[in-house]
């Protein structure tokens, strides 16, 4: 197995973009280009995206080069002359990156990434740049919406098992903890990106056991401090022998919580709740999981199930609703010229943006896309991030985090809702940018 | 940025399944154990499942190993003793592994895997195992849709920018290929895998000229054979400007196909096949791409559109209907003993199995899910591919898409069809194995 590494990523590409940039050599078509990053539509389940994955993006850029073991893949392919190669092995991006930080909600139509460089440069990286912001961006988004709906509650990442591979996994972990899950099962990602990590037992644990309450009483022995799975037979009885665990141990008992993780979540909540109390144990929590989304944890905690902290997996990690977005990377400027497009239903807006987010009485009252130039009111989105080829300050995972928290606070309460917002929040392009996009359409059919 | 690699895989897991091992090594519970991987229900759109990523399972298996940096990864985690990490640096995968071979339909209920070790070993496992065998099984099982969908046109893979992060990027192209897609965009996955490489051109390149004819002229003169993209500004009006510069370039004209990317896919391509038959065109294929799925090519060629290749990018790349299974790695036998689980529907069937598939001429008529001991009418699905943590021999990629081939075509055609199956392919319980689940019920609930 081959695993995608700095030294082969740059081969994580479409062919067509090597095909093109064979042509931009022979051509000398090497002037500025821009190329924006963004969302045409708007999943129905989403009321905004937040912007997630710009961090692995620009490390990409910035340590893109074809090593020479790249080379002699590519030459294994076929048919690419030597030229072509040997000028691939001096290539380096070297463009300026305008972006909307990490954790910023953004809506259909607005740039997350703009990228100007040489042509060449700026088409090869369509493919990796999009495969990352797209993915976690994706995951992002879902995860915002089931950690509103757990309101102060947190929300425990159980996804990986079912992520779409490896550095799904990976990400996925990254993108929730920006959208504000509290933790990850994921025991790598955790290392790897400071985030606190979480786990409990497995049935298989209990079932190993030749019964329950010897499984538990050897768990805790350990793990004093445990969430114990209480349905493997009987969520009921489970949590009844837990009781009895509890007064053999006395003050050495200090389990945290009990997991429920099938069968009606709010009737087994509450009686479970009801057995605990009645028995003294009020400080052990319940954890619930087991099939959940925004939409179920919603209506556990709308009936008052007393749940005090909900473990997501699948619908999570896949983002089942809306697992992919319709995100493009399109030719907006050419050597100084905007560039249009004029396939149905897929039209582009010309030249550099900026994205203009005003307040009122601080809620976001509509964003404006405009022209990179022009000066509207309201916040400018979209920030330096790269130039030259050079990473400028880099945030931190925590800042991406609080950022969030704080930019999705400022969004309408319809827009935060599970519900689809109805009217959704109002984007508007500017006329100066209206006017560019006719005279490129002109310019384009003449 | 931290690739996921050999080294640091075996902490791509739960926090749970340490904290588990802990406890197992503890207890001195490390007798053999049987783990069953199996989906337990069928996404409603679809009647049968591809298994897939069998490969990359077994070999992160033989590879299986805590190494001095992944230790170190593991201690800055916090605590683990001391006992531990050295008990996990020296622990390897020793076990069996029995397995249908990739490239089989399989269906709810049956056993994909079935791994027989220590239990520790066993446990651990569990998170990788399910995230690779998942991923390939989702976009397998997607992918043979689309490619039973195109008939006997061939479909190319254009997933790359929007499947969940490299890992599925490379693994997709592979699913893909088993699954009966003709060839990918993914350079790395091609080169890697050995599946033929396609590509094109993008909008991109024609905008970046100053007029279209330049653009499709400079494009062929490097690359004569290629498919040119006739779409960007009108689509009819592009294919003439093709047929003018077949004019020009005479004999030496040698261009594939055209391709559709938006609009009335098949009114353009009706229109675009009359344009080019009547220049003398009619080598020159049509392809067509732009968010297709196994329903819209099923209804472009239910009514006549005359295209002969499918460009199918997002939505198989993410399996966008079905993004996930319910698939499960279950205990289901420990030292000798039948386990089983009563959590609300969630049953578990106890003990070592074996699938048995008969054909009734030439068409599978039913699955039986029976005990390994068993000796049932049918073709056994499930194989040994592992002995004491070693690889038995090992399949090629070409062969599990002959497999996929041949296999799928066994199956019933309702099973086939793109509507659910009425009834759905049935599958039965051996009287042995439920009559081995009571037993194992009445003992867990003592």
């Amino acid at each position: 197995m081959t695993w995608v590494d700095d030294a082969n990523a740059p081969l994580l590409t479409d062919l067509y973009q090597l095909r093109m940039l064979q042509a931009y050599f022979a051509e000398r078509i090497e002037a500025s280009a821009t190329f924006d990053l963004y969302v045409r539509r708007l999943p129905p389940t989403r009321n905004f995206l937040l912007a997630c994955g710009l961090d692995d993006a620009l490390r990409f850029l910035e340590q893109l080069r074809f090593s020479p073991q790249a080379i002699a893949r590519l030459a294994s392919l076929g048919p690419f002359p030597g030229s072509f190669l040997e000028r691939l092995s001096t290539l380096r991006f070297t463009g300026d990156v305008f972006a909307v930080p990490e954790g910023t909600p953004v809506f259909a139509g607005e740039p997350i990434l703009e990228i100007v460089a040489p042509l060449p440069e700026a088409q090869l990286v369509e493919t990796f740049i999009t495969n990352q912001i797209h993915l976690q961006t994706v995951l992002a988004s879902k995860a915002a919406r089931i950690v509103a709906a757990a309101g102060s509650r947190p929300v425990v990442d159980f996804g990986l098992r079912r992520t779409h591979g490896a550095d799904a996994g990976m990400k996925s972990a990254r993108a929730f903890f920006i959208a504000g899950v509290a933790a990850t099962s994921n025991v790598l990602a955790g290392q790897v990106y400071g985030i606190p990590v979480a786990g409990t037992m497995a049935h298989s644990y209990v079932q190993a056991h030749d019964d329950e309450l010897a499984a538990f009483r050897s768990f805790i022995e350990l793990h004093p401090d445990s969430v114990v799975l209480v349905d493997t037979y009987d969520t009921l009885g489970g949590v009844r022998k837990l009781v009895t665990l509890s007064h053999q141990l006395a003050e050495r008992f200090r389990v945290s919580a009990i997991r429920l993780d099938s069968g009606d979540l709010a009737t087994l909540s509450r009686a479970a709740r009801r057995e605990l109390d009645a028995n003294g144990l009020r400080s052990v929590k319940i954890f619930a999981s087991g099939g959940l989304d925004e939409h179920s944890i919603a209506e556990l905690l709308r009936c008052g199930a007393p749940i005090d902290a909900f473990g997501v997996g699948t619908r999570m990690g896949v983002s089942e609703d809306a697992p992919a977005l319709d995100m493009v990377y399109k030719l907006v400027e050419y050597d100084g010229r905007g560039r249009t497009k004029l396939s149905p239903e897929k039209e582009v807006l010309p030249g550099r943006k900026q994205v203009f987010r005003p307040l009122r009485n601080g809620t976001a009252s509509g964003d404006v896309i405009a022209g990179a130039e022009e000066a509207i009111d309201g916040r400018p989105m979209l920030v330096p991030v790269m130039r030259g080829g050079r990473r400028l300050e880099r945030g931190t995972l925590q800042a991406a985090r609080e950022r969030a928290n704080r930019d999705i606070a400022e969004l309408p309460a319809s827009c935060r809702s599970l519900e689809a917002a109805d009217p959704p929040y109002p984007t508007a392009v500017s006329e100066f940018l209206r006017e560019r996009q006719a005279r490129s359409i002109t310019a384009a059919s003449s």
